[in-house]
């Protein structure tokens, strides 16, 4: 497969033309921002890290009957994923408050939460990303009542999976952004990536973060956090 | 009936116990607030209208088959009501972009949308009224799946009865606030009040604002557009 012209840069990620119509190669990052960008910086050799470990939990997710964009790896940054149309949603799962659901009920970071909650974020840089619910997503058209319930339901299944296998390793999976798109024959299919920039992952013994909020909060030890997670499903699978 | 202790003031109304367990007298005042409580002000006889006209609007809603809390008007201000304890939501229902969607979605006051939007804010003034979404209400323990899903219903036929009703008087219902109780029984019913406090009303033909927006942006004419909504309700039922 031969690379071809940039398609779209985005703040973690580049992603390429190919020469198949219905194939893109995605080239990962060091760059970090937070905050809708109002702080950037680097996390040495983040882009390697995610690259691997979002291909590592969608080929996970995919033997859970999760359809993903997931291809092929090309390389320590590349890999090779399906053409979508981003839906432009953040997909949000929480199992624990923390970040901006805490500010907005009132709760400790670390609460668990008594109900699994989902929301939606619309994805608009110039709108800040707000939230929105069902109604809002029907009135603006993103998506239909028959979509958004399979969204839903594949983000359910998600957090089950991916609660469960993190568990393994001792991380307690607070919560995570994901991102869906329909594919050019109208399914919708998980994309984007999953890893440390779009998941609170903490140590389950000791709380410690292991994911973006220690470059948020100039927390230090970021590039260790992000290795750790990598290292600790790599020994669990040997 | 005896009015007994003040229960509870809030920023447009007093309450009263009375001598019998289940029924309070409502006092509604002419005081303004607005953008949670950092704008005051006083609307001459804005709680005499507002008595009447909440009490116009219950009255007709019950022969739609919403249950609410109005038993009697007393006099000028003063309404008795079936006592229930308030379900801490906010229940918003919006026809037309304005006000903090605008702001949300980036659309021109006056929009039609799409579809009708519902929304729950937490009634919270510490947490300054956040949006929430089903999931933060069941994770909050505010409300179970069927109670909300009573809650949406009623509030999307109140949107129809409202709306079919304003438009015989040339007035369109932009958007609404409603709040529902539980009665000591554990029956839902509408609580609250339904006036120009709590609803945004657009003249139909020259978009007029008729409603607690001339007061919030200063546009003049605030007892007067109260009055109008009254008097336009009344002519039409004589």
């Amino acid at each position: 497969m031969e690379k071809k012209a940039l398609l779209y840069e985005g703040k973690a990620k580049k992603v390429y033309m190919t020469d198949e119509e219905n194939k893109l190669i995605v080239s990962y990052k060091d760059d970090a921002t937070a905050f809708n960008g109002a702080k950037k910086g680097v996390i040495e050799a983040k882009g390697i890290v995610n690259n691997r470990l979002s291909n590592y939990f969608m080929k996970m997710l995919e033997t859970k009957g999760i359809p993903t964009h997931f291809i092929e790896e090309l390389n320590d940054r590349e890999t090779v994923v399906e053409k979508v149309t981003i839906i432009p949603l953040e997909v949000i799962v929480r199992n624990f408050a923390a970040g901006s659901l805490s500010k907005r009920l009132g709760l400790e970071e670390g609460t668990r939460l008594n109900k699994t909650v989902l929301e939606y974020s619309y994805k608009n840089d110039e709108l800040g990303d707000p939230m929105i619910n069902d109604y809002h997503i029907f009135a603006l058209d993103i998506a239909t009542k028959e979509e958004l319930d399979m969204i839903e339901a594949y983000a359910f299944r998600i957090n089950e999976a991916l609660t469960a296998h993190l568990e393994e390793v001792n991380i307690e999976l607070i919560d995570f952004k994901v991102e869906f798109g329909k594919t050019s024959k109208g399914q919708i299919i998980l994309a984007d990536e999953i890893s440390p920039d779009t998941c609170r992952f903490w140590d389950a013994i000791t709380n410690k973060k292991l994911d973006k909020d220690r470059f948020r909060r100039n927390l230090g030890d970021v590039e260790d956090a992000y290795q750790e997670v990598m290292n600790r499903l790599l020994v669990h699978d040997n």
